[in-house]
């Protein structure tokens, strides 16, 4: 992966951060996870330019709240009302839904990875989606106790392994599935499955850096005993160790292999995004332990649902009882209409369908192409940033070179005097979330790229404004 | 809560527990939280009298998968072909789904408390509980980002309050609602929340003597430094701890109040079961923290959908931090089909509704005065159990006085000779949750109330048999 920075010349333009800066000073890195008899003040978030958005999976604050300052800027409530926001503020907050943001100087909150781009794909997939549940079905917390994820339903199972082998992304049908709430509450149930019961000291969880902000967080907020977060990969001690990469990697997009090769280090491989949509498929990975998640293959985010593809009998059974002690399962309803939209998206593929017009992976990768080419020229026109650059390789799936279109831009400012990208984006009213939280400098920030059309061009348009 | 005790004369009845003694000394207990490396050949757990079932939700083995006693015996399976079973067992199992169990030597399991006695009911609603969703819906993982519950989907936090208006068990109007992936997960995140994220030493958790299997294993198996498991709240040191109060309580039925009342102290109410189909609603509990589930009010357990009501604000931002982290929300499909579920209950109560046909508290109260009947009379033909008797009192909401049908039955084998109720019945083939996993004696199991007709009138029968 090289980088390019284009330091073209610039106006010299007045920031919406001075105003702010002053607003207030609250001492905001004693309320992280202080005491939470202090009443949260929410509101105040935006604009405050020092802000910790903690390393959440959402980039939500650390007293267990979206930050206000995502509130009143998500473009993703489904209601066109305009929602409260402090008077003090004057900020003009939109809600956005599948509706351009009701101005162009609204905030725009591109913090999280929601992946809206994909409601587009489905409403033009007309009924084909759509999924019907009785009230009388999937009543019993049972899906199939002849199979060792006794929780799996056997049709999403299925889908599942149909679409694995489809897109020849991954070996499935070697590996146990186990069906979680999402791979968030997968990679926890690896973390367990890993981890020796009886260890004396918490084993190390690792990664390479920047790794996605979520994991010392998700490590460490029940502070197990079994396991803690270490940090990255690069600079663990020790030959005991869990190491997670993350290929294509969130934040910035690159394909990974471990960095670490002992014999009594594990590795959990989250592969969220290795879809065609967003990389080359050049091979099928066949590790022990693979996470996916319907979130960033078909958008359904709201779903919850995620599965592993898991070899060892042993750690698959390990990981089914986390899920069981977690959450006695993993929500049916979910299941059952994740397993309709798969078998949608592979029928896309192998029965006719003449106009193409049912293709996920065609769809996405179609939108982010554009996405991609407007975001770089936006960097081009502006001429203060930076995004990383990837080269193109043959896609076993599409059976051509095909570029990198990651569901992130992993983004450098190098503006003069802005050592912190994030404040400098978010007093042009855009929410990013801070390299920090990736180990990184601050001077990065990611950016969702899988937001709606309106909300995504509204971003290009206001970055390549800024100079 | 007073017992019968009933000894009758009784014949003198060899068990088929006597050939299954000897089948294997596996050294079971060296299994519970050992080394997953060692494949579990779990098969033969049915035919292992000594079988520590180990307080996981379901009465899941330790081994991360249900124990294939249980597996096998399942009357739960949706198919209707015979599972596999070892040969060497010569056990008739069967696969009952709303139909009789293929032979009546059948195992009965009713370790869990799978609700699907309530399939009848929705079949009987027609439509009114069907839901559709769209492909292109619920794609976001917002649901209402103007609720401090941002993935609270607005509809259901509608009809949960609606539901509490019409049954008068508790007062939604002064809480926030946080739902949860079933009440286990709203369990943990009442623990999270409740736990100084700073104390040196992790809080006792506790609860009075018989409480629910599944606390101790949920609170202990991440080892968290934040709160740990500390068995009996009567025995409890100290006054800094957290309470659970499960009322009424699982296993045995009892209506409870906290037993500590400490300044420091902190209290959970597990209110599962309080509906009026198991017990008379006396008055709106009014707690900080109240859990409810899905599954044990209308029967829903797959869905894997729970709530709380959090009457302090701070409290409920720390429980919605934790399912940010644990999770990041809850499945929108279900909490979307679950509000469709609970709009169908209160319709058929606040509607015009002339044959009475589709009110829930009316079939459940009716069915489980039905199974206790029986129960009552199949304990008094044995002549060697006993069971907890209960006071009628006024229902607010069914404007009656009525009577007490708890959802399991706590089960005292009397038999002279018997020191483990579990493994006596398990030797005719009924599978029950040993007392021992509730804090108290083995002589004790419980059993659940609601499974499928068939299932139940098999077990009865047999129950009655037994001398």
């Amino acid at each position: 992966m090289a980088k390019t920075s284009k330091k073209m010349p610039r106006r010299n333009r007045s920031s919406a951060q001075g105003s702010l800066v002053g607003f207030a000073s609250l001492g905001w890195e004693l309320l992280v996870f202080g005491s939470f008899a202090l009443n949260l003040v929410a509101i105040a978030l935006f604009a405050l330019p020092s802000l910790d958005r903690s390393g959440t999976p959402l980039g939500l604050d650390s007293e267990g709240s979206v930050a206000e300052g995502a509130l009143v800027a998500s473009p993703h409530s489904e209601g066109q009302k305009e929602e409260m926001v402090s008077e003090e503020e004057e900020i003009s907050v939109s809600s956005t839904s599948g509706s351009l943001p009701a101005s162009k100087d609204a905030v725009i909150n591109l913090d999280h990875g929601d992946p809206t781009m994909y409601e587009s794909f489905w409403k033009g997939m007309g009924n084909r989606g759509d999924i019907t549940i009785a009230g009388w079905q999937a009543i019993s917390y049972f899906s199939d106790v002849t199979n060792l994820c006794w929780f799996l339903e056997p049709e999403f199972d299925h889908e599942i392994r149909r679409l694995h082998r489809l897109v020849g992304n991954a070996i499935a049908d070697n590996h146990f599935v186990i069906v979680g709430t999402g791979s968030t509450q997968l990679f926890q149930a690896a973390l367990y499955a890993l981890s020796p019961p009886d260890t004396p000291e918490p084993l190390s969880v690792v990664s390479a850096v920047p790794y996605y902000s979520s994991y010392p967080a998700v490590t460490d907020y029940l502070r197990s005993g079994l396991y803690r977060w270490a940090g990255d990969a690069s600079a663990c001690k020790g030959n005991a160790y869990i190491e997670l990469v993350c290929s294509p990697n969130n934040p910035d997009g690159s394909i990974r292999e471990a960095v670490l090769n002992s014999e009594n280090g594990m590795t959990i491989y989250d592969l969220a995004y290795y879809w065609p949509q967003y990389t080359p498929i050049t091979r099928a990975e066949d590790h022990d332990i693979m996470l996916f998640t319907v979130s960033k293959t078909t958008g359904h985010a709201g779903s919850r649902v995620g599965w592993a593809l898991v070899r060892n009998k042993d750690v698959a059974k390990r990981m089914i009882k986390f899920i069981e002690l977690n959450s006695i399962g993993v929500s049916k309803d979910s299941q059952l209409r994740a397993a309709k939209i798969f078998k949608a998206i592979s029928d896309g593929y192998e029965l006719p369908n003449p106009e193409n017009k049912y293709k996920l992976f065609n769809f996405g990768r179609q939108h982010m192409s554009m996405r991609w080419k407007k975001l770089r020229e936006a960097v081009k026109v502006s001429g203060i940033f930076s995004l990383p650059e990837f080269q193109p390789s043959h896609c076993t799936f599409a059976r051509e070179r095909t570029e990198t279109y990651p569901a992130f831009a992993w983004l450098e400012c190098e503006k003069e005097g802005v050592e912190d990208c994030e404040s400098f984006l978010r007093s042009h009213k855009i929410l990013s979330r801070n390299g920090k939280h990736f180990g990184a400098d601050r001077k990065y920030v990611r950016i969702s790229m899988l937001d709606r059309d309106h909300t995504f061009d509204l971003f290009v348009e206001r970055l390549s404004s800024l100079t």
